[in-house]
């Protein structure tokens, strides 16, 4: 049981890895970037936020860099969306959505999880999460000069920070790992899914 | 006395992480960011440096990350930006410029101060304290796509560094800490301060 | 001899980050920065790739904090890019190119051994070195709100790529480490060289 549950980690692991170098690939063929630079960005999307949390908590050289599988399904993404660009751009955005709403689930929860096993205090371990979740993509549009999404678009960072928290109490009061990792991220994955279908916007100010 | 400077000390590092909080919740403000980016900003700003400066010297996870009062104090003071807004807008300029020079120096001085704890050279240690002073600042102004202050700003970073010198120099020689501590954050408030009065400007040149 | 190797080591290496001080700081000249961000450039040229590489790897404080020769090393060849910038900007693009060109190559091929050396599987320590190479360009392009040279400039990071990857098989194949570092120099720099004189581009789609 445990060891069908770890493979089944391990598959949402570079799933999330795969949507997100897709997502940066993507983002790089748009913009006009060679296919080396078009590598850099799916790799930079896909294991940025992942990267990032290690190096905070200590956990050096980062997991994405010890297990060639990680660097490896980056890659791969990157690749195909190079090759088959004219197809993936057809893709409905929908569909693109719900895959970058699974992404982001699936790492914000990895991130906190990780973050309670090294013993890190709650608190800190959502925001470790959330970091996970959102890191690869701030890096992505840092390189391509654009003010990034988690500062731009309403309920994203939002979603990942619910999911971690969700995360977080659920393993504080006791429920197994499974239960609250389910939990976590269908409340993260539901909650970017209706914000983007109703428009949700967070409140900002104006100023004159 | 020993007890009553080490509180003194955790005052004076709040103070500068609400300062620095504000003016990073304030920039993100401006530029029409919603809530939650702005807390992203007030947090990045006002413990990036530190973070930075912790990874650097091999201190993981960062202090602001264990500790959870520094990213609360963050939180709380993006929080009271973003409600008080319209008050804290109309606060003096020459108050905010006095706070930020107060921010600078605290944090320049205790990461130089931390560093050389660590048993860093004094020369690293002096760099080490103001990429502390400046660093936070810098990981604002990058996401929100601006050339960073250091690059901008005349006798900013140059502030930093001459008290982080100063701070090293006087612990070489053997003066007490707090002797040390109280000269050095002198010397970078009132360089900064000096340096607004009377415009001064750092030698550039002028490319034809 | 093994002596005599470690010291054309560090000239190697001291030359790779004065070649990559130069470029930073007339950069920043060129983009109308003060004496104090020009060194904050040189600096963050010279030593970011490194930097960048010895946290991942977990060795902090990094190389280039520990030795007070590297930053040195940045910061004068930033102020002598200052000094005598007149005479700096009249030298033919060639030299640069082809400076810039060796510079990459060291730091690339350096970058890949110490990961190699730090028991790193190959794969993982190539992606390392080509970071150790373009790292510390890619920090000064966001710093100065730039898209960075890796992903604007054809065949460069390609060409690090190339050197480290040439490093690691020629360690794996058992060549003694100077034959092998040879050669992945020899490589990176001769097709930076080639791809320079012969306008190479990689393939990139036009999207409509």
């Amino acid at each position: 049981m445990l060891r069908r549950f770890d493979s089944l980690l391990l598959i949402l692991d570079l799933t999330g890895i795969v949507v997100f170098a897709l997502e940066g690939a993507m983002a790089a063929i748009v913009a006009g970037i060679d296919i080396f630079g078009v590598m850099v960005l799916a790799f930079a999307t896909a294991l940025g936020g992942g990267i990032v949390r290690d190096v905070l908590i200590g956990e050096t050289p980062p997991a994405s860099l010890r297990d060639w599988r990680y660097p490896c399904a980056a890659f791969v993404a990157g690749g195909l969306a190079f090759l088959f660009f004219s197809v993936a751009r057809q893709l409905p955005p929908l569909l693109l959505t719900t895959l970058d709403a699974a992404g982001l689930a699936l790492f914000a929860i990895a991130g906190t999880e990780k973050a309670l096993d090294k013993g890190i205090s709650g608190f800190v371990a959502v925001l470790l999460g959330t970091i996970t979740g959102v890191g690869g993509g701030t890096i992505r549009d840092v390189l391509l000069m654009q003010i990034p999404a988690v500062l731009r678009v309403d309920v994203y960072a939002t979603a990942a920070l619910a999911g971690s928290a969700a995360m977080a109490v659920g393993i504080r009061l006791g429920l197994p790992r499974w239960a609250a990792s389910a939990l976590a991220l269908v409340l993260c994955f539901g909650l970017r899914m209706i914000a983007v279908a109703e428009h949700w916007n967070l409140p900002r100010l104006t100023v004159s």
